[in-house]
C-alpha cells in the first residue's frame, strides 16, 4: 500500500466557476437534432416549431452561500428564486413561460415557512406570467437549497446570444448597477452588530432601495417587451448577475471583439454613490464587480439606435471595437485602463 | 409582547411528501397557452408543435438523504442522477432529449471527484441519447446536492398520463421489484460492520445484482421504444420510484378506478427472494414498498394485449376494476387484502 500514490485532490477553486464548468463539460457534445445551443449562454436553445425556439435555464440558490436566513425573508427569497431564472430567459430576448421549483429543506423549516416561500414564488409567477409546472420536494440534513429551471420561448431568428456583438455596435444597459452589492453590505453590517449586541436596533439608514435591490430584485421584463414591440433584436445580450466586468468579458470572448466603456456613462444611482463612499468603497467597484443587479447588458446595431433611445430605461455605456484593442475603460479622470474580471468567488470552505 | 402568539410551526412530516406538494402548490394555476399539464404526473406536458409535445421533469438527489458517499461511487451517482430523470420522461411514453445538471458541492469534493461524477453523467447521456445543455455549479456549506431537469418529446395524442386507466385494462410492469431496497440494506449493513470494525472486509455475498439495482439502476428505455415501434399507447403509466403500492395508489386516485393485484404474478427476482428471507423481510414488502426500482407500471387496453405479450420484459400483475371495489391484493395464500401505501419517508431530522 505504501507505494500507492494518494488520489489527486485538486481544489475546485483553482479552476474558478467558469473554468470548472468548461472542464467538467468538455467531453459532452450535442447529438439531438432538437438541441440548437447547449452550455455557454444564459439559456440553452432548443427547437420547438417553425416560429419559435424553446429556451431553458437553471439556477440554484443555497443557504449560507446565496442567502442568509438571518436577514432574508422567505417570501422575498421565493420571489428572487424565480426572478433570477426568468432574467436568464429575457437575456436571450425570450419570454419566460414555465418554471419548475425543487427544494431541499431541513426540518428547521415549518409548513408555515414554506408557505411564505411559495407566496413569494406565486407573486413572481404572476408578475412574470410564468406557470409553475413541476418540481421536487425533499428533505436535506441542513439548511435549504432551491433549484429552479425556467422555460421560455423566443421567435426563430430573434435570439440574442452572447456571441453576436459586432464591431461598431453600441453597448447598453437597462438600469442601475451596484445597488444589490451595497444592500448586501448593509445587511451584513447590521447582522454583525446584532450578533455582538442584540439590544441594538438595526440602523437601515433609509436604505430601502439598496436593500430591496439585493432581497427583491426585478428582471428586465419591460425592456424585452419593448424589444419585441419595436422589432429590435440586440446583437448580443447577457444579464448582469456576476458583475458588469465579468459579463463584458463573456460578451467580448464569445463574440471575439474588444470593447470600450465610458465610466461617466455607467448608471450608478445616487444612493449607491453615497453609500459606497460611506463604506469607503469606490462606487465604480460596486458597479463593475458587485453583481446580482439582474439588469440586461446588450449590444445594438447602430441602425436600431434611434428606437433604443426611447426605451424607458436605457444607458449607453460604450462601444464594441476590434478584438485586438482589448477591453478598455475610459475613466472619468481621463485615463484608459484595462478592464479586469473579478466576479464573485462561489467556492468557499466547508463549514462544520 | 407577552400576549403575542408564537408563530405556528407545523412539521412538514405531518403532511407527507405528496400532501406537502399539494398544499404548497394549491394556489398555482396554469395561465400560459403552452402549458398543457402541470404538477401531478411524472412530467409536465407543454405544447411544442403540431406533431409533438414537450415533457419536463426534475429531481433532486441530496447527500445523506438519497445517497451515502460512504458506499456510493461518484460515477454511479452521476449515472443514476440522469437515469431517475429520464425514467420520468419514459413514464409519459416520451423520449428524453436533453438534461440540465446543477450541483452544489462543498470543498470536500475535488476536481477529480467531480470528474468521476461527470463521467457517470456522460455515460448515461450516451446510453439514453440525451444532450447535456445547461446547469449551474455552486458551492454549499456541506455535502452535495444534484438537481437534474430532463426534457423530452412525445407524439401528440400518445402521452400516457396517470389518469387514463380504464376499467378492464390490464396492469403491467416492465421488470423486477424489490432489488434496490435489498441492495441498500446490504450496503447499510456493511457500512455498520465497517464502522464498528474497520478491519473486517465487506461481505457482499455475491450480491452484485441487488447492489447494482440501488447504485446503478437503468430506465425502461427498451420498453418505451417497443411501445413506439408497435404503436402502443399505455392507457396510464408511472415509474416505480416510491414503491409499487404508492404508484398503484397514484394510478387509482388519478384515474378514479379500483384495482386488483395478483401476488403470484408480482415479478420478484430469485436473488431478491432469497436475500429478503435472510434479512427476515417479507419479499412482498420489498416489492410493494421498497422503491427505487425505476421499472414502469402501466395499464393496457385489452385490444393491445396481444402486442404487449411479446415485449422482452413484461409482467401482467392485475386488472383495473371499478373505483368502489378499492385496491385489493389477492395473496398467494388465497386471501384478499386491502393495499396499503407506505412509500419512503423523505423528511427526517436535521443533523448538526
Amino acid at each position: 500500500m505504501g507505494k500507492n500514490q494518494k488520489t489527486n485532490h485538486t481544489d475546485v477553486n483553482t479552476l474558478g466557476e467558469f473554468g470548472l464548468i468548461e472542464h467538467l463539460t468538455r467531453n459532452f457534445a450535442l447529438n439531438n437534432v432538437s438541441s440548437i445551443k447547449g452550455i455557454g449562454d444564459d439559456a440553452a436553445v432548443l427547437n420547438a416549431n417553425d416560429e419559435e425556439v424553446l429556451l431553458v435555464s437553471t439556477d440554484m440558490l443555497v443557504e449560507g452561500i446565496h442567502f442568509d436566513p438571518a436577514y432574508t425573508p422567505l417570501k422575498h427569497l421565493g420571489y428572487k428564486s424565480i426572478v433570477v431564472n426568468v432574467s436568464d430567459i429575457y437575456a436571450m430576448n425570450g419570454t419566460p413561460t414555465q418554471v419548475t421549483v425543487s427544494i431541499a429543506i431541513s426540518n428547521r423549516y415549518s409548513v408555515e415557512a414554506l408557505d411564505e416561500l411559495y407566496a413569494g414564488i406565486l407573486l413572481a409567477c404572476e408578475k412574470y406570467d410564468v406557470d409553475l409546472v413541476g418540481g421536487d420536494t425533499t428533505s436535506c440534513p441542513k439548511g435549504m437549497t432551491i433549484s429552479v429551471t425556467a422555460l421560455g420561448r423566443a421567435k426563430q431568428g430573434q435570439v440574442s446570444y452572447r456571441s453576436g456583438a459586432q464591431v461598431g455596435d453600441v453597448i447598453c444597459l437597462t438600469g442601475y448597477l451596484g445597488a444589490a452589492y451595497l444592500g448586501l453590505q448593509i445587511l451584513e453590517r447590521e447582522k454583525q452588530i446584532y450578533l455582538e449586541n442584540p439590544q441594538i436596533q438595526p440602523d437601515l439608514d433609509n436604505a430601502s432601495y439598496l436593500i430591496e435591490s439585493i432581497l427583491k430584485p426585478e428582471a428586465a421584463k419591460d425592456s424585452v417587451d419593448y424589444f419585441h414591440k419595436h422589432g429590435i433584436t440586440p446583437t448580443s445580450m447577457i444579464d448582469v448577475s456576476d458583475g458588469l466586468a465579468s459579463e463584458l468579458f463573456h460578451i467580448a470572448k464569445q463574440s471575439n471583439v474588444g470593447l470600450y466603456i465610458e465610466e461617466v456613462n455607467l448608471p450608478i444611482h445616487q444612493e449607491t454613490q453615497l453609500k459606497a463612499i460611506s463604506f469607503n468603497i469606490d462606487p465604480l467597484t460596486c458597479a463593475m464587480h458587485g453583481g446580482e443587479d439582474y439588469e440586461l447588458l446588450f449590444t445594438i446595431n447602430p441602425k436600431d439606435l434611434e428606437k433604443v433611445k426611447y426605451m424607458p430605461d436605457v444607458y449607453m455605456i460604450g462601444d464594441i471595437v476590434e478584438a485586438d484593442q482589448g477591453l478598455k475603460l475610459h475613466t472619468s479622470g481621463g485615463n484608459i485602463k484595462n478592464l479586469v474580471a473579478q466576479g464573485w468567488q462561489h467556492f468557499r470552505d466547508e463549514k462544520s
